[in-house]
């Protein structure tokens, strides 16, 4: 999962970041799933998650059509229910993109000892923007 | 730089991941930048984030507005460059923002350790949405 090139060309462009699972609150949402093999119901996931129905709704409609999430209907008594679940391919490709955030943290982390004892005057030879 | 509720409302809506910083391709940005204090040549941050011109100056704007980062304007001879780097601020934040992305990585971790062994039949008194 590393990237492919690591000492120039493209060794932060970190591809394996899918737009589609790196949305905030969308890693919310899969980040709970995994923690449930059997899925959550929504009104659940709201609360965990933070969101309004609206949001979530839409969240989860864009993980269901990346083939990352199902989304199952059934009923508790007369009331209506909506249980959500990771499929197993979402549970593998959520993993990887897991794998592609922990080299970001550790590439961030390495970052910033290296440069955290630098004393910074204005550069030379250049003036603000 | 925990959530402020564990176990249930909120759990998963981690709230510090800045979306200024979490974008994809800031994301990358920020994590070059942090590894030199003295700033990189916007044509050498082209390059390791694989961005293009108009990309990299949109997401410069958007950093540099927020107070993350500075421009500087040089030359080299004749020819005009520009120097980009964190602002001191900006090296704070970004460490921040990476501490909630640890998280995120060990609570994604932690979810699918535990969940993993789990056989999954279609959930009973559920059918597919």
């Amino acid at each position: 999962m590393r990237p492919k090139s690591h000492g120039g060309s493209g060794r932060f462009s970190y591809d394996g970041l899918d737009r589609v699972m790196h949305e905030k609150a969308r890693l919310g949402l899969l980040t709970s799933l995994a923690s449930k093999a059997d899925g959550i119901l929504f009104t659940d996931l709201k609360e965990l998650c933070q969101l309004t129905d609206g949001n979530l709704s839409r969240h989860l409609t864009v993980l269901q059509e990346a083939g990352l999430v199902e989304i199952w209907k059934g009923f508790k008594g007369r009331k209506p229910q909506t249980l959500c679940r990771l499929t197993d391919d979402g549970r593998r490709r959520f993993l990887d993109y897991v794998s592609v955030l922990e080299l970001v943290v550790a590439d961030a982390l390495d970052a910033t000892k290296a440069a955290r004892q630098k004393k910074r005057p204005a550069p030379e030879g250049f003036s603000p923007a």
